[in-house]
């Protein structure tokens, strides 16, 4: 009547996994492209800056001319012109000579360094004394300093930052190719789950997955399609998974996965053709009661009813299944999302399991210590108490107070 | 003919700021509120889940039935019913008697805990004998055992994750009051200065600090508004200001801050009916030449034309500003942003300012090295190539070869 679950452990899934490809590309306006995963090298097809500018406001003139000078015999240059900010100057400076210029100016011919306003001093209306040397290429970019020509300044498969937008604008990239934001479909199942719109009678309650699998597509860079509740009758729920998969690249069941009276889920997904079940259960605690289907590149998953359970499953399987499928060359780092902490009490656990312990942090003197956050998966609110997650893996019993750990920021 | 710096220290300019205002309110749903700050306390009408519910798939009975039941001498049952999902049970149990229940199911009258199938073996069509014992409450989530009624569940000034969507999910609230998200104007200036669509000619070169300073601000939950390029007459500054002003709440202009022969962004600020000028130049570097100006709760920044210099700028004193402006109850807390690292090699610094040195971090034998990136704050090839950014407080020297030191990821 009922079937036990087939563990797998994360390794295999990963392994089962692994030959899920990318998806195409797009183009999208620079001002867009932020956190978007770049679909080729960028390379450079010139020098930049490209001309010898100044990085100060003062004197452009050549560094020989000042060797000797300070405070006490200070150098006198005769100031023969302005250079006009982005203009080639019109003219050169000969021994003795020098021109007024400012930051991001051009250097005109015959100058190799800049003088500082601060250390020069006025003497007559078109005369100036440096009061310091000033070596030769001083406050001076050259014309490939900053990018040089045939230059990658950016690799194919990087995830866009702030800076990386700046590279590109500097480039001249105002169309950029990306590649395509993955799509998600969530479906949350089970008779007891109401629309967060609805009072639940006793037995039911409100839908929670929706929102917190939606919230972390968001911030994975994937997109959720929100299709609603879906009742234990079977043909409805097959017809919302079909749907799902037909507009979605994933699709993110949470709910009815355990091995239950009315397990509908498993039998959903074994019912569709060319789909085959990855994974009947995870060795992965909170979150054991998890199916894994798929068909060519897209992915069914069974996720847990309980949120943090389902929480849990994202985190560990589909932020790396979304890396993937984004493009990204580095999909398994995450080093913007963990931080150093110190456990402040033991931590048991089983082993031939992946064990995911809630933790809230608190900062004392210097350091993070990480404070275990118990509860049942069921409740929500214990994610809400957390900052983060701790991982104590299959071959570990536990964790000692004062161990430092890896804290996934959640 | 020219002004020199008035330079102030960060702290100066964060207590000069400090009696900015955050913005009003507006409600967004839910499936629009992730990374939005809430703009009251989440208070919960209700308990959560409400009622007496399993975690686990088994068997609703009295756990003081299964006392004394092993292996060798399970408890035998009979099952009475079975808990249909979503609705209260129909039915109670007496003694001896139990009822089949799945995950989430509501426990029937005279029931205090759950057995797991995994312990149980049927033995009869409507018998099931129970193999340990099965304490009170086992496996059973009391009606306030999430949430209680009355409890604060979310803070005003919360930044909502994807956990906290889903505990507002679990009490109804699909609308959410949420602080205004910041506007910034962003203006660069120079008449060097050209649309990233051209190709710029000798002395010119493309915008970049629209670009990067427009990722920041979305990073920073704030919406980046692009007014474009002027040049250096004042007259077109002075108007794209103010335009600025009527449509955000900040102003960011980039380049014409430094003391140069062209120093028209002092000028434009002073020249504005009511704008006072907080700052003109900051002790930081890179960074110092930093114009700040504030009409009521309005701020205008003048920010160094070089990219690196105005992201410091920007990650310095921007990030602070939009955090209080948005109503975050912890705006200079960024643990999602910091990770602890070893420096690699001494760093220098001049004390009397603060130093901010670009890293690259690298994992080694479970830890994270920090390289320091040289070059100058002009070249935004060194931004790309870092991966954060290291403080060097005032009143320190610099840092040596192997000190821990703390990466803000850029």
């Amino acid at each position: 009547m009922r079937s036990f679950f087939k563990v797998r452990r994360a390794k295999d899934v990963f392994e089962s996994l692994g030959d899920i490809e990318r998806l195409g590309t797009e183009v999208v306006p620079i001002t867009d492209a932020l956190s978007r995963v770049l679909a080729r090298d960028s390379i450079s097809g010139e020098d930049l800056p490209g001309f010898k500018r100044s990085t100060v406001d003062g004197y452009a003139l050549s560094a020989k001319d000042t060797f000797g000078a300070s405070e006490n015999l200070p150098t006198p240059f005769s100031i023969v012109g302005e250079v006009r900010m982005g203009e080639m100057p019109n003219f050169g400076l000969n021994r003795g000579e020098c021109a007024l210029i400012s930051t991001g100016g051009m250097l005109p011919e015959g100058a190799d360094a800049v003088g500082m306003i601060e250390y020069s001093q006025m003497v007559e209306d078109r005369v100036v004394e440096i009061n310091r040397p000033v070596s030769i290429l001083e406050n001076v970019i050259l014309p490939d300093d900053d990018v040089k020509r045939g230059q990658t300044v950016l690799h194919k498969g990087s995830l866009l930052r702030p800076q990386d937008l700046g590279v590109l604008a500097a480039l001249g990239i105002g169309q950029v190719d990306v590649f395509t934001k993955p799509r998600a479909a969530i479906i949350s199942t089970g008779e007891e789950i109401v629309d967060i719109s609805q009072k639940p009678e006793a037995g039911q309650m409100r839908d929670v997955n929706s929102y917190t699998l939606g919230g972390l597509c968001n911030t994975s860079g994937v997109e959720p399609l929100y299709l609603g509740i879906t009742g234990d009758r079977f043909e409805d729920l097959r017809l919302l998974i079909e749907k799902g998969m037909s507009q979605a690249d994933v699709v993110l069941l949470s709910g009815g996965s355990s091995v239950g009276t009315k397990d509908f889920t498993l039998d959903a997904f074994r019912s569709l053709q060319g789909v085959e079940i990855v994974a009947h259960g995870v060795s992965i605690s909170p979150g054991k009661p998890t199916i894994i289907a798929r068909k060519e590149n897209k992915t069914l998953w069974g996720l847990p009813g309980h949120p943090v359970s389902a929480m849990i499953i994202f985190d560990v399987f589909l932020r790396w299944l979304f890396g993937r499928l984004c493009g990204r060359s580095k999909p398994a780092e995450y080093i913007n999302h963990a931080i150093e902490a110190e456990l402040d009490r033991n931590i048991e656990s089983a082993s031939g399991r992946e064990d995911y312990i809630r933790v809230r942090l608190t900062h004392s003197e210097g350091r993070w210590l990480a404070t275990p956050v118990l509860g049942k998966s069921g409740l929500i609110s214990t994610m809400v108490e957390a900052d983060g997650i701790v991982t104590i893996d299959m071959n570990t019993e536990g964790l000692y107070g004062g161990e430092r750990v890896k804290v996934r920021l959640f």
